[in-house]
């Protein structure tokens, strides 16, 4: 029914002299990021060509990668404009052959990392203090408006052509599902007999109706266009307090070295057991002297630990879930000295005003919902040696299961941090300490009280962690828990844990990736979609979908 | 890989002398409700087999009938004890041989059904003074589980076998799915790593470890179970505001006439055009007196209009659901006297506090969150002689889109009453209204305080309609629209519909049909399920499910 090639291993990891789809120009405190697609360099060149400034995950990789360096090498930034430099196509959305070639885990996953690159946008704009303005100055139809959607506010040139829409259940039997249905009743506040309407036209909305439907903020002729996004971007720039120049920190590369099925960064090593389906995923606290001050922050840049463990964390998930599906099971180490992550950790609260502080604490937070969100059942193992305290320990509360070795003879506990007390929202607004202990609410103010480490048995009692086995029953009991995973329906545990990770108050983002995109994995499933007939295949080719109208 | 055999057409329509499965006794204040499912009395006997109290949709067609006539018919029951008469089982949840052969809409529509009854329960707890408590006296698990977990309270033996467990995941590939993995984590606030551990027992916990877990509220020895029971039983029935006796009002059977793809009740018409594959939804206004005080309601019984053109209005889009799966717009008519409808929103709004008011207007609440969640394009059409007004102008608001006709000739007009400012909030807590104008707060209170009716013009303006089109252009304008939206994937609809529909805040009901379902639905279309060596297609058959290991 659907296509199983399997698709090059995807390198996250990208450099600005690399770019082959974005221009990214800095005015000012302004930056103008274009879409320019270059047709016949998409992922899988023979099999689509990427034509209407549409994007594949490599068009998104670029701009997750440029709105990274926006965060971290141009504090001068303070807004940034989205637009397209093709005449008359603003952005035709998800590219639709590449996803009627892709196979059904590649489809999940690069809507996921379309979805959080969107919701990043949303994160600079509420945490970084910097706004994003849509400049539309073209059609603009699906995964281009829903990128418009990310905006704080969006203009819509007048000029007879450009338009706004969302015509993937018309045109492909799909939902717009990079946040499009949610973000135009939840976020723009479209009335729901205008945003069905509208989700059904093919050609989408001009001018001052898709003003009226609060499809757009504001519309203007070509003439006034240029102006007006000016003036709009120089108004939002004005908001920030971001700091009036540079520098920044650059971002150098991360280089992995890779043997086999080992991964190894500077702090980072992933080592995957394909027999048993796992990763060991181990993390290293600081082994060097971390800065103290926001100045030694920016003076270490990118080789600071905070920063670069986090980015090599981030890249070993996005890697793990694109190019290695059959790994069931991460297991999550910490290692190293705690004190050093908690001495990480003063640092980052008594300096968090500071704008890159605020960066490096935001790309923590980030990474961490990544693991939220990752569709892998996640064992926290803490053993002796281990480092999981305060920012690293949230690596075990993200974790499905953390279990902690009650050793006779060598020490093992954890410890709390303030960075554990609200510091990394999940996206359902609250922390992980508050989602754990729902039930419990006055636990987390108790354990963040806590004075020193917690041995395992303290860190039990306290509903820390899930288990805490002796000695002699440890490896049996660790080794049954893995291989018991391994044995289940991966679909269950997907929906499992989709299902209790997010306990709790639902927000726009978990509406995203809980109803909006289960309801898209559904259909991504239906032969009327992928089925040979189905409509997201026949699109641009001979032959019009036929559907089974069976409603369920 | 589905089955795809067409079940026969589902009755929901039964009378207690018909009950198979449930025996139903009430003594005093406390009704007991045991489940004793027959067997052989499955609504596919020659399918399956009815063992160990597993239920198919037949099975829970009784509860929800002896719920409403507890409702109803007995409001001198103030509490409800649910128990097993079958020895050391409880109930093992639904069917597996049954969805195993059941149509994907089949399945899916049975899941929607069995979850609308449970959430019927926790309603009758939060609006009626009736409180539910589960005596669990055997092997409760899956669905017999999420059946406990609707309940307030949960009471488990302690003799050495009985337990409760969740044990979908491990045996069969899907979730449980009938509000089990959200009940446990937002209900009962059971720790997510305590709650993923227990969602892959294939055995479930007995006694104190399932009180630790908080699965269950206490457990008690065999010899002092009955006693503890009873107990808190009266206790629960305490509590309750409900009348010290009767009488309730008998509901008589419905009875409607069905000639062809008409079906016609005493207040409610549908008509199938199988060719457009529309149902054409009349609703008529009262054509007598109704009832003025508590004393007239409780005179009328079932006779009331407001319960009868509901009870009918609830069965006839419970068959459309599952009966006509290709009939993918409802087309909606309210006619008759529209002060006539307002008559009685006085009425109800003067005797709200009085118990049967209370539960006929619990009656139209949650009929109208069964149109809500009814997965087909519900089109409101607002022609002169209409009686959209008051709770009928609820119907139009529910609809995907109302087109009222703006006619120069004649009157064409509808009307709010007090019963739209809250009487029946949708499953997400707000009112239909509140929803329509998240984005415009002000013109719930402006719409509300209107004095008289809307002209089509004064309704379009308010945004309470769609489209105003005037009678040149009415004919054209609603052919095209039902058209158009007939040609659509029928998938997308219901993925987009059940976006569009819930903006604003998720409640445990929303994430239940939400979050939850749209993952069961997903897993219901997965291989690693209903292929044919999927979990659910081998489960007690010879051979172990072969899952493809690949994580999405």
């Amino acid at each position: 029914m659907e296509q199983t090639a399997t698709p090059p291993a995807v390198n996250f990891e990208i450099t600005p002299d690399q770019y082959q789809h974005w221009k990214l120009t800095i005015d000012g405190h302004v930056a103008t990021l274009a879409i320019d697609v270059r047709e016949d360099a998409g992922l899988r060149p023979n099999d689509y060509k990427l034509k209407l400034n549409s994007y594949d995950l490599g068009v998104d990789i670029e701009l997750a990668d440029i709105l990274q360096r926006l965060r971290f090498e141009h504090p001068e930034v303070h807004a940034v404009v989205l637009t397209s430099l093709k005449p008359r196509i603003f952005c035709a959305g998800a590219n639709i052959f590449m996803l009627g070639s892709s196979s059904h885990g590649f489809k999940v996953n690069f809507c996921k990392f379309t979805n959080e690159t969107r919701l990043g946008m949303e994160d600079m704009s509420a945490h970084s203090s910097m706004k994003f303005l849509a400049a539309i100055n073209g059609i603009c139809a699906g995964g281009g408006y829903e990128l418009a959607l990310a905006c704080d506010e969006i203009l819509l040139v007048d000029d007879g052509t450009a338009s706004v829409g969302l015509p993937e259940t018309p045109l492909l039997g799909v939902l717009p599902g990079t946040g499009g249905l949610t973000r135009v009743v939840d976020k723009r506040k479209v009335r729901r007999d205008l945003a069905d309407d509208f989700s059904t036209l093919t050609e989408g909305v001009r001018g001052k109706r898709a003003v009226e439907g609060r499809f757009v903020d504001a519309t203007y002729p070509t003439s006034k266009f240029q102006e007006a996004v000016a003036k709009r971007a120089q108004e939002l720039a004005a908001q920030s307090d971001r700091p009036a120049s540079g520098p920044g920190i650059t971002l150098g590369p991360l280089a992995p070295s890779i043997d086999g099925d080992v991964i190894q960064y500077k702090y980072v090593k992933g080592s995957i057991d394909r027999a048993k389906r796992t990763c060991e995923l181990t993390i290293s606290a600081p082994d060097s002297r971390q800065p103290q001050t926001a100045a030694e922050f920016l003076a270490a840049g990118d080789q600071a630990w905070a920063v670069r463990a986090f980015r090599e964390l981030d890249d070993a998930l996005l890697r793990l879930r694109l190019n290695e599906p059959e790994i069931g099971t991460v297991i999550v180490r910490a290692v190293g000295d705690p004190r050093a992550v908690l001495d990480v950790d003063a640092a980052l609260d008594a300096h968090r005003g500071h704008w890159l502080v605020r960066e490096i604490i935001g790309l923590m937070r980030r990474t961490l919902k990544r693991v939220d969100l990752t569709a892998r059942s996640f064992f926290a193992l803490i053993e002796p040696g281990n480092a999981f305290a305060g920012t690293l320990f949230e690596l075990a509360l993200a974790a499905d299961r953390a279990y902690m070795i009650d050793h006779p003879d060598e020490g093992n506990t954890i410890r709390l941090s303030v960075m554990n007390a609200g510091s990394y929202p999940m996206s359902n607004g609250l922390s992980r300490l508050q989602v754990r202990f729902l039930g419990a609410p006055d636990t987390v103010g108790r354990v963040l009280a806590h004075d020193g480490p917690f041995t395992a048995r303290e860190a039990l009692d306290a509903g820390l962690v899930f288990s805490a086995p002796d000695d002699i029953d440890w490896d049996d009991e660790v080794r049954m828990a893995i291989e018991a995973r391994a044995a289940f329906s991966p679909d269950a545990l997907t929906g499992m844990e989709a299902n209790l990770r997010f306990a709790g108050p639902e927000t726009m983002e978990t509406k995203i990736f809980g109803r909006l995109t289960a309801w898209q994995n559904w259909i991504f499933q239906r032969p009327n979609a992928v089925g040979e007939k189905g409509a997201l295949m026949t699109y641009g080719r001979e032959g019009r979908p036929s559907f089974d109208f069976k409603r369920t």
